[in-house]
């Protein structure tokens, strides 16, 4: 029985999928975090090269992947499909488990898909120098080697809390050419409030979002370079599903249900968009995002303007958030940290296109040792709650006597992880479920928008 | 211009390649480590199942890979051969370079190849435990993912000084379900005897095996694993050159040389034998083993019968040596800290079949981060070794104006390396050239064979 789905380089996808036409009505106005109007592509100018402010807005349905990205894509691209055979087996279902898998990237994860060419559109708009944030390091680690590729230097602003957890991620952006703070940080007005707050703040996504947004604004050479949450990234990371779809016919099978873990956003529309693009074909195919439930932004979240960052420097979105001063709590998958979503996915979710779920993470990392006894990988914790919902959809469909097949994002590995996979197995993660109390708090700092 | 050359899962070698019937004469006698005198098969069914000690003296040139392991095998295999084109641009050399990446399986090196059919046959004839050594880690998670895929127990004495530098290969250990314990350790006479005399003791893979050999011998359901060094070992290695061999004809190119990092000889034999056949068929190949110039066994040692293990446990091999009680310094490519090598590769370097060199750890790390930054993959320390001499021989082709084909084996990533790519960045890596007296005092305390 064949278990692993692989593509030739000619079968990588020339253009990506670009959801904005199919969207179900329009789309909501950017917003000035200043002026709390509506902005035009011009304004983002100050921190976005031209080229990807274009594509933020396209509603051109396939945009065309540059000879330059492609040929480093194809260092680790078309990545692999494989069928979860031994999983299947360990959990008893008829159903039929396959997945994606973005580890074999360089930086171990699906961040260079969207890295790559930021970096390239950056170098053609003659930008100097990208600054930027990361959370568990993937993003950062993944743009730092961009960078270098396209001989652009790079500032990653890493949130506090996986700094201190993940000192080899930090090493790796090093290697790769890249200045790295820990985030707040002292060299930007964003952290700096912060830290005369709360010297021993974690940090978070929010807050380092806002001190590389600072540093882009007021340096002329910088542009800043989001691993998350805009439409332009979503649309790069579209060839993940685009090869999936392949790989699937390959198997004979095409999924039920498509399941990937949610932060930003990017990760779980680069799978779930292309094949959401077949429901108007007339595919039946549910989509399910996963989250930690204690930064629950689409399960407890509300549908409302926010500002993207935690100082109100970013541009004010339509989204699912928690309030942008939500803090959460310092979880091991520090890529879903985030207390907003992408506007594209909200847009989906609010209009009921896209099943949501949290996980604690303790269940969480169970699934993922699970996964790593039986298909031999080692999960990074965000991919951890993706597999949690395939294991539980996988136990439904036992349940039920129904096949099922089962398609689910691993968005990366977790070599680089193993502090966190010591805690849970030594017994020493907590599980954070967020007081419904708290959110309504930072809930209630929504900034006033009337458009 | 294509850079990556993969094979599908129907391309996966059928059979391994056995060398001993191709050898340039016979092989030496294995002597009883107590009684001086050659030794039996059957005086190694204390530590080996019968299956691979027949492995261990086949004169079969062709040995079939059973199902169950291919069946593994291709979760990652074939791997993938890259031309290293950036790396060829930043020499400016007319050479091209390809590289064999080992990295791609679930331990990040070419360590399962064997780890896989060694816990098969273990488990089919009966054995409840597997013992073993590791250097730096990759041999022993390997063989604890083996040991777990077909339910035996696995206890692995890791050499101490990369316990203490990489904790998340112990991590990777343990999550796998293998108890890990410090070597030297308390737990064996052997161990105890070294911490007797020196309680700070680094450790190293000659006390390590020691270790791992006494835990097996005096444990009826307990059987031994080696990593390297004997001949069925290197014959499941040799799946690397089988399929590079297949995938250099994809690219046109046959090498003329193909260099590989040594230790005990696994990983360089795994590429390098299926090419050193090709040469009964009229083809020019040169061979380059690279070692460490702070464990310079064939470079400085000698061709002698000498144990295996620092304890006099293990049998007696005619082989290259620098005495078993040599002590080489904690350097970081722990898995090329091996006082031996390989007989099989011995002999051939003996007859002038295979060319040798060492290198100092900075040049090495020097090459590894030049890869990094211009192939995007970070290399294992031990696989940097292979990455100079590569380098090397492409600066060499440039001063001397020849087009020449270069083939190196990458046999694992360093993402759990980041300390040591921080001591070098940092320049806190020191340089070891051993003193020749040192090793001519060890090298005084050979056993005195007589065959």
């Amino acid at each position: 029985m064949q278990i692993k789905f692989l593509l030739g380089e000619s079968e990588l996808p020339t253009h990506w999928y670009n959801i904005i036409p199919d969207m179900p009505g329009p789309l909501a106005p950017v917003i000035h975090p200043g002026t709390l109007k509506p902005i035009g592509p011009q304004d983002l100018a100050t921190i976005f090269p031209m080229s990807l402010i274009e594509q933020e807005v396209s509603t051109e349905r396939w945009i065309a992947i540059p000879d330059a990205v492609r040929d480093i894509y194809r260092l680790w691209r078309p990545t692999p499909l494989f069928r979860a055979r031994r999983l299947e087996e360990s959990i008893g279902t008829p159903a039929r488990i396959y997945y994606k898998y973005e580890g074999v990237s360089p930086a171990g994860s699906h961040k260079p898909n969207s890295a790559v060419p930021q970096a390239y559109y950056n170098k053609l708009a003659g930008t100097r120098r990208l600054a930027t944030e990361t959370g568990a390091g993937q993003w950062g680690s993944s743009l730092a080697l961009a960078c270098q590729l396209f001989g652009l230097e790079c500032t990653v602003y890493m949130v506090k809390v996986s700094f201190t957890q993940k000192p080899y991620r930090k090493s790796m952006m090093q290697l790769w050419g890249a200045q790295v703070f820990a985030s707040p940080s002292p060299h930007t007005n964003a952290g700096r409030a912060i830290l005369a707050k709360d010297p021993r703040s974690d940090g978070s996504l929010g807050i380092a979002i806002s001190e590389a947004v600072e540093d882009a604004a007021t340096h002329d050479d910088t542009k800043y370079a989001l691993g998350s949450v805009l439409n332009h990234v979503l649309l790069h990371q579209t060839v993940i599903g685009l090869e999936a779809k392949q790989q699937m016919k390959m198997t004979g099978d095409y999924p039920d249900i498509v399941i990937a873990c949610h932060g930003g956003g990017s990760n779980f529309s680069g799978l779930a968009f292309p094949f959401l693009a077949d429901r108007a074909a007339g595919r039946q195919v549910r989509v399910l995002a996963v989250e930690p439930s204690s930064c629950p932004t689409l399960t407890k979240g509300v549908y409302a303007f926010d500002y993207g960052d935690t100082a109100k420097m970013a541009p004010i979105a339509k989204m699912y958030t928690l309030g942008h001063d939500f803090m959460p709590p310092g979880i091991h998958a520090g890529g879903l940290r985030y207390h907003g979503a992408s506007p594209l996915v909200s847009q989906l979710v609010a209009a009921g296109e896209i099943e949501t779920r949290a996980y604690p993470q303790n269940p969480c990392f169970e699934a993922a040792v699970t996964f790593a006894r039986t298909e031999r990988l080692l999960p990074a914790p965000d991919s951890a709650h993706a597999i949690r919902g395939a294991i539980d959809e996988a136990i439904r469909a036992r349940e039920e006597g129904k096949e099922r097949v089962i398609l689910f994002g691993l968005s990366g590995h977790g070599q680089l992880d193993m502090a966190s996979y010591d805690a849970y197995l030594s017994g020493n993660l907590e599980d954070f479920e967020y007081p419904d109390e708290k959110i309504r708090e930072s809930l209630g700092r929504l900034p006033k928008v009337s458009v």
